[in-house]
C-alpha cells in the first residue's frame, strides 16, 4: 500500500493510492497516518478496504509529510562508506545517531527555506524507515518485523550551523523545512529488501547523488537493533538512514543551495520529492 | 500559577495548585497542559479561574511530566563555567545544542531506569524553560516574553553511551526515563529573574550538585535568541539549560548511579523531583 497525507499544512487527510495512482480519502477510517495507524492491526484493517470504495480526493492538492505526529526523528550519519570518505570522516564503529527537531518536518514538495545567514545549505537523500511496532532490545534478525514502511527523506543540512557553531550536528539539521518526508509511505510488504534500493538526488536537473542502499555501512536491521538498545522505538518514529556520496560539501569547491534551486530526491519504488529553494524573510 | 499533570502515565489530567497546595482538576477547562494551553491567551483564561471552584484531585496520585505533547526537547550542554571545567571541555563560543528524544520524558517521581549494559548513568539537575509563544529570529531583549514558565529537569546521561558509541551526545541522553520534567510548571510571572535560582541535586541524601542559575555562561534569554536563529520555537517546546558542577563523571573516581539509589533534584521556587534507580529488565 501507498499511504499519504493530502491537504494544507496541519489539515492533511489520510489517503491511500488506488490502482490508477489516484488518492482516495481514508478520513472516514483514520484520523491520521500516525503511530496508531501504522500498527500491524491497523495496517491489516486498511489492507482490507477496497480503495475504489473510498472517495476520490481532488487532484493537485498539497502532499504533506507521509507520517503525522512523528514521535522522534532519528538520523544516522555517515552510513555510506563513500560518503564518509567524501566527508573526510573515519568509518564509524557503531551507527552515528543525531536527532532532527520535529519542527523541521514538512511535505515533499514544500519550499526548502534557507535560514537567515545560511551560506552552506546542502542536500542529503536518504531512505526513511517508519516504525510500526514498539521495539526495545531487539536483535538484528527480528528488527525488520518492527517496520511499518519506507519513504524518501531529504536530510537537509546547513554545514556551518552543523559544525561551526559549537553545537552538535543537530544545529544544522533542525532548521524549519529541513525534514521533507514522503511523498508517500510504502508499506514494508512491498519492499522485500530495503538494502537493494537505488537512490538519487538531482539539483537543477543535474544528478549530484546516486547510490544504492546496498552499500550502507549499517543495514536497516542493524540500525534498528542498535537504537533499540538505547531507547524504545514507538510506532510513528522515523529513522533516516544516512546519505550516499555526492553532497555539496564534498565537491571541490563545495557547492551549496541558493534561492531558486530545485532539489529532487528519489528512491526506487518510493517516489520522488521536489523542493524549490527560497530564502527566509 | 503552578500547573501540573496528575494521574497514570498517558492518562494525566491537567491541574492547578490552590492556595493550600492541593491539586485542582482543570480537566473541564483544558485537555492537557500542552502547547495550546501555554499560550498567553490560554494562561490568561486559566488565571481568571478561582482554583477553589474546581474539583479537588485525590491525593497521592502520580505526577506526570508537567508538559504534555512536548514538541521538541532542546538541551544545552556545558552552560555553567565550573561544569565545563569539571568535564574538561573548553568554554563554548555559542550555546551547545543537542536534542533528547521525547520518548525519554517521564514524571518527576517515576523510576529512573538504567538501560541494559549501563555502567555510567549520571545526574544533571537543570532549569527547564517552557515556550509559550511562537518564536523565530528573536533578539535577547525580546526573548523572555516567549516563555510560558519554568520547571525542574534532570538531564539524565549515560556517559559511555554519550561519548563512547561513535554517536552524538543524544545517544546517552535519550534512554527511556532519562527526561523527568516537573513536578510542576511555574508560570513566568512568578519567576521575575530566571538567572537567580539556586539548584541542587542530592544522591542518597548527599548533596552532589549545588549552584545558581546566575553562573550560567549563556542566559535563558541568550539561549532562546540563539536557538530562534536556527529554528522556530513553538508553544510546548522545552529547553533544558545545562547543569552546574557536581556530576558523577567529574568525581575522582567517577561515581555513577546503581540500582536502589535515590536522586533528588530541586530548584528554588520550582519544587523537587525524587527518582529511585532501577535496572531495566
Amino acid at each position: 500500500m501507498k499511504l499519504a497525507r493530502i491537504g494544507a499544512a496541519g489539515r492533511e487527510r489520510p489517503a491511500i493510492m488506488d490502482a490508477n495512482g489516484q488518492w482516495r480519502d481514508l478520513g472516514g477510517q483514520l484520523s491520521d497516518i500516525d503511530g496508531a495507524a501504522l500498527t500491524e492491526a491497523s495496517l491489516s484493517l486498511i489492507a482490507g478496504i477496497d480503495p475504489e470504495t473510498l472517495p476520490l480526493l481532488p487532484e493537485g492538492q498539497r502532499i504533506g509529510a507521509c507520517v503525522g505526529n512523528v514521535g522522534k526523528f532519528l538520523c544516522i550519519g555517515l552510513n555510506y562508506r563513500d560518503h564518509a570518505e567524501e566527508a573526510g570522516m573515519p568509518i564509524p564503529e557503531h551507527p552515528i545517531l543525531f536527532l532532527k527537531a520535529n519542527s523541521a518536518i514538512c511535505g515533499p514538495q514544500d519550499d526548502l527555506i534557507l535560514p537567515r545567514g545560511s551560506e552552506a545549505t546542502d542536500w542529503e537523500v536518504e531512505l526513511g524507515v517508519v516504525i510500526g511496532r514498539t521495539c526495545k532490545y531487539v536483535d538484528e534478525a527480528g528488527a525488520l518485523a518492527h517496520v511499518a514502511g519506507y519513504c524518501v527523506i531529504n536530510d537537509v543540512s546547513e554545514r556551518h550551523f552543523q559544525t561551526g557553531l559549537t553545537g552538535q550536528w543537530t544545529k544544522g539539521k533542525s532548521c524549519d523545512s529541513f525534514g521533507p518526508i514522503g511523498p508517500w509511505l510504502v508499506t514494508a510488504d512491498e519492499i522485500p529488501d530495503p538494502q537493494a534500493l537505488a537512490l538519487s538526488c538531482n539539483v537543477n536537473g543535474i544528478t549530484r547523488q546516486g547510490g544504492n542502499t546496498g552499500t550502507m555501512i549499517f543495514s536497516v536491521a542493524q540500525i534498528i537493533s542498535h537504537l533499540s538498545q538505547l531507547m524504545t522505538l514507538h510506532p510513528g518514529d522515523v529513522i533516516s538512514t544516512g546519505t550516499p556520496p555526492g553532497v555539496g560539501m564534498g565537491m571541490k569547491p563545495p557547492l551549496y543551495l541558493k534561492r531558486g534551486d530545485v532539489v529532487e530526491c528519489a528512491i526506487e519504488g518510493l517516489g520522488a520529492q521536489r523542493q524549490t529553494v527560497v530564502a527566509d524573510r
